[in-house]
């Protein structure tokens, strides 16, 4: 058996959130390995890059809408920083969103979405169909109304991920393509993670010929993230409630690409039922269902209908397009629709996942806040209501990889 | 350059009209070599395998139907066939075709083609709604009526495509993966046919290792069947008004999947819109649009919607099966939608294109007809009306690949 360097931290799932905590982690000076199978191949790779704490404010959600609103507000430097360390770009655009209304009972319900967002104290204007159509000609004339959100942005969450990979090889970041089977536990404390038969390190600062099957083989550690996203129910080796409560909750999206000389639109537009993100190069993600279907990631023609029709009752012009990919993402629900940051069960545990509906926005302060606390071994202030424990006497979801 | 072989015909195309050709021919004791860049990758991979006379019979069409009538009265015979030379199933399936109207617009249409089908003296059966839904659990209750023409089939055309060329194997045809750039003519007679640049021999019996670039190189051959497709104006070394006036049609498509065991449907459903043509493995096959957009194959946003919506008010089960696949088929259209069959141009030259919509019906009258004039240098009686010669004095499609 090949011997296993001991790592500072193990970082289960190589998803923008594992890759952004390991890159900050191994930054500040810490030796880190990530266990992904596919890094950035999961919900990283399906997802529409939308980064709208405003547009997306639900009720009853306050902490997280401040979360969100932190996590916005860094994005710009987060995105600097990524590409500085990384020489790649990730294609951050600060171009708004505009939400608007189809019909008489769209317009009603964006009037109430409209004054909550003005009782929450965040930065929205109220525009009439021909302000909407100002903005972006390529709306439907039948546009009722519409509600801008400046401060709402996109980034290129592939982009992002190549990126990320990128930053962590540069940072020497371990990157072993298997998967994390079960948390290695002594007493109360964290000692390293076990890997599932047939798992195979490659890439990152791992060099010479590699076992092909490093059966139950432990990486040694005294921390260990888990961010393996909707999976991070399935990790073995802890006590059923030390498990974070996540559950896959399905999104079907469509790629879509025209010439880039004739954009679609020239910011993210959205529906109630649908939202569509354009990219600077004619690329145009069209997202999102929301289906409990548990690990199902198959495309339906149901959904793509629905997604397709959606999109051009708001962009006619959306029909000419070319469908070039459709993709499954499977979100890592919680019970509250917000993340679960922070320590949870042995000693050396440290859970961040959960994300749901906002992996890419939260990257920047779930990577910075979770990579402190591993220095320092402080929760810092900004993700304190997010501690995984606050589920505590929930049944964790039984639907997760890995478990009977 | 590598020694060619003299070949008693050489087919230029290989989709299932040139391989059944060749098939024929060959097994008529000829030897053929086919040239196609990619064998039964183009109109005949993308179809939905529809065996329709009867419900696509259009007006104004008589010398057509009649050919199309023998052709779907040859297929189970020659499905056999292919079976016993391939050893491969090619997924004949008599199931019949039920044509529904979803209102009373439709119904009205739909009166009317029956009514011009009894004067045709076709088979067909006026059934009501709770008809229709008696035969097909799966239509929307709103459907108004319909019309069941049980002799229409329909054949899984890539599994067609596949037993063609394991049956052209085995009966010794030559297969080049190159493409053919223009004819070879000496005088008034066909001396060859000149392939492109780049291209290489390959599979078929051809053996020993390939030239790597035959450029400009010549296969000899007294006989050139032109069959490759809507690119069939595209041949060099031949006069215009020799070559066949054919254009390419667009239909895109989408293949489906369910659980075998609870079909969306048992026979061929369509509409005015659509048609629903399901395997008997769970595969669905939706189709098709018709577009007249020169050689592009762009997969587009509102086709793909088209399809889905219209499926949908038909068979609302549409919504639960998988989307695998999204093709684009060029059709070779005709100036009058009927094949272009027979001599044409030089002595030797024998064109078989133009089938428009009804290639993979066609195939076995086209196989055994062309391969009867190879034989003995008569037209056969059935493609007599469809002699290319009939467009003499047209103008030919200058939109044709490699026409300048």
């Amino acid at each position: 058996m090949a011997h296993r360097p001991t790592a500072d931290a193990v970082v289960v799932g190589g998803g923008v959130i594992g890759l952004g905590i390991a890159w900050r982690a191994a930054s500040a000076g810490m030796t880190v390995t990530v266990v992904d199978e596919a890094p950035g191949r999961g919900a990283s790779w399906a997802a529409a890059g939308m980064l709208a704490p405003v547009t997306e404010v639900h009720y009853g959600e306050g902490p997280l809408l401040a979360l969100n609103l932190a996590a916005a507000g860094r994005w710009p430097s987060f995105a600097a920083e990524v590409e500085e360390a990384s020489g790649r770009p990730v294609g951050y655009r600060p171009g708004g969103t505009l939400a608007v209304a189809r019909d008489a009972d769209d317009n009603a319900a964006l009037e109430d979405l409209y004054r909550f967002q003005l009782r929450c104290g965040l930065e929205v204007e109220r525009l009439r169909s021909r302000e909407c159509r100002q903005l972006e000609p390529g709306l439907h004339p039948g546009i009722r109304g519409g509600v801008l959100a400046a401060g709402d942005h996109q980034v290129d969450n592939r982009a992002l991920v190549q990126a990320l990979l990128a930053a962590c090889e540069r940072a020497g970041v371990r990157l072993v393509a298997g998967r994390a089977a079960a948390l290695a536990v002594e007493g109360d404390r964290v000692t390293g993670v076990v890997l599932a038969a047939g798992g195979s390190p490659a890439g990152g600062a791992a060099s010479g010929p590699s076992p092909s099957s490093p059966t139950g083989e432990t990486i040694p550690s005294g921390a260990v993230v888990l961010a393996a996203g909707c999976w991070s129910g399935g990790l073995g080796g802890l006590a059923a409630e030390a498990l974070p409560p996540v559950r896959p909750v399905k999104g079907q999206l469509l790629y879509l690409r025209g010439p880039a000389d004739q954009p679609l639109c020239s910011r993210n537009v959205r529906g109630l039922e649908v939202y569509v993100v354009p990219r600077g190069d004619g690329r145009v993600v069209v997202g999102a269902t929301v289906e409990e279907q548990g690990f199902d990631t198959t495309v339906t023609a149901g959904a793509v209908h629905d997604l397709l029709r959606a999109a051009l009752e708001l962009l006619p012009d959306t029909a000419e397009l070319e469908l070039t990919e459709t993709v499954v993402g499977l979100r890592p629900g919680s019970p509250d629709n917000a993340p679960m940051l922070g320590p949870a069960g042995p000693q050396g545990l440290v859970v961040a996942t959960g994300h749901y509906r906002n992996g890419i926005l939260l990257t920047p302060v779930t990577a910075d806040a979770v990579a402190e606390l591993l220095a320092t071994g402080q929760v810092p202030e900004l993700i304190a209501p997010f501690g995984p424990g606050r589920f505590a006497g929930r049944v964790p979801a039984g639907t997760a990889r890995g478990t009977p």
